[in-house]
């Protein structure tokens, strides 16, 4: 074992630092292009959707309006996010497509209907100049079942979506493809979950 | 290849949804408990801080309050959360830790001074009542530094936390020690980064 001073390790600790921030200043140095993304949340751990929620509020901070298209009807976009988006009427466009989990219905060409025409709305959003970002909430989960074709939706967010949008598709089993196009991917993994603990879900944490 | 009628797919998936949902409901039913969780969000990747103020907005839009602090001052906090939160006075309690990045100030005894001064404000936050969640946002960088001995912050969390006040710990490199204490942990794993295509962080996306 090496005994220290403390002015040693004050000593090590500030050289530490500094080479630290020259590696910082040296990287944010080499960016500078300012560009719409294609932000992917997936994995099967939790905040996907609370992510990008955060994202959209950081624009209504800004007072700059996003568009929203709930692809899965959760219970959190009757409450908690309802309750919050319903605060910012000129900010907020939210489209919720209008059947229960696709667990709920069994009836394939129904959820593949109301897949489709949720999709024409996000496209309307996308290109509607009014919104700075765009959450296509649980899109994956659409992809995953082939309620959409995949090629379809990748090449329209490839070659149509405008240069200066944002768009934040989340949902895990994001397909390979559209991880691909992405610009930003992040996968939630889980570590540990209170669902296996016998704690059920709570209002303000998942809803 | 084996040739499918649109009736038989049909028919598949029709079982297989009922399946799914069957086994939802059962894992649903067991699940009763109600009670604070401490959360963490770890890893390299995006969404920590995102996911975790997604939660607080759940909670404000249901008139909760909740108290913040925040260990490291980062840019956003003093931008897009700050106007964001700023709306709700009545609801937030924020605690912006005085400080510029530690890697800006190379003077490791006043960084402590400045992380142990957070500390005890977060513990008054968390005793207090009238909030039902709490945030320490990158609670696990000071950890990692040593700024504060994570035997005192995991014998708080673990003994003193009011049994339904919820608790998210943002940060990577997340101690063992507190992901052994923690309810639900994720862990944001980058797969893809602007940053490495050239692209600088973004007003409304990072901050």
């Amino acid at each position: 074992m090496t005994v220290e001073t403390e002015a040693e390790a004050n000593a090590r600790h500030a050289e530490k630092m500094k080479k630290h921030k020259a590696s910082k200043e040296k990287l944010l140095a080499g960016k500078s292009a300012d560009k719409g993304l294609l932000i992917v949340h997936t994995g099967a751990g939790k905040g996907k959707t609370s992510a990008a929620l955060g994202m959209v509020m950081r624009h209504i901070a800004y007072d700059w309006p996003v568009g929203i298209v709930q692809f899965i009807k959760a219970p959190s976009w009757e409450t908690g996010e309802a309750k919050l988006l319903g605060r910012f009427p000129d900010l907020v466009t939210l489209h919720v497509m209008g059947e229960g989990f696709t667990w709920d219905t069994q009836d394939r060409a129904r959820d593949m209907a109301v897949a489709r025409s949720a999709w024409e709305r996000a496209k309307e959003l996308i290109r509607d100049e009014r919104h700075r970002l765009v959450l296509l909430d649980e899109l994956n989960i659409v992809l995953r079942y082939d309620y959409l074709p995949v090629e379809e939706v990748v090449a329209f967010l490839r070659d149509e979506k405008p240069a200066d949008k944002h768009v934040i598709v989340t949902g895990r089993n994001a397909k390979p493809e559209l991880i691909e196009i992405a610009d930003l991917v992040t996968e939630m993994t889980l570590v540990k979950h209170p669902f296996r603990q016998g704690i059920k879900a709570q209002k303000g944490i998942e809803y």
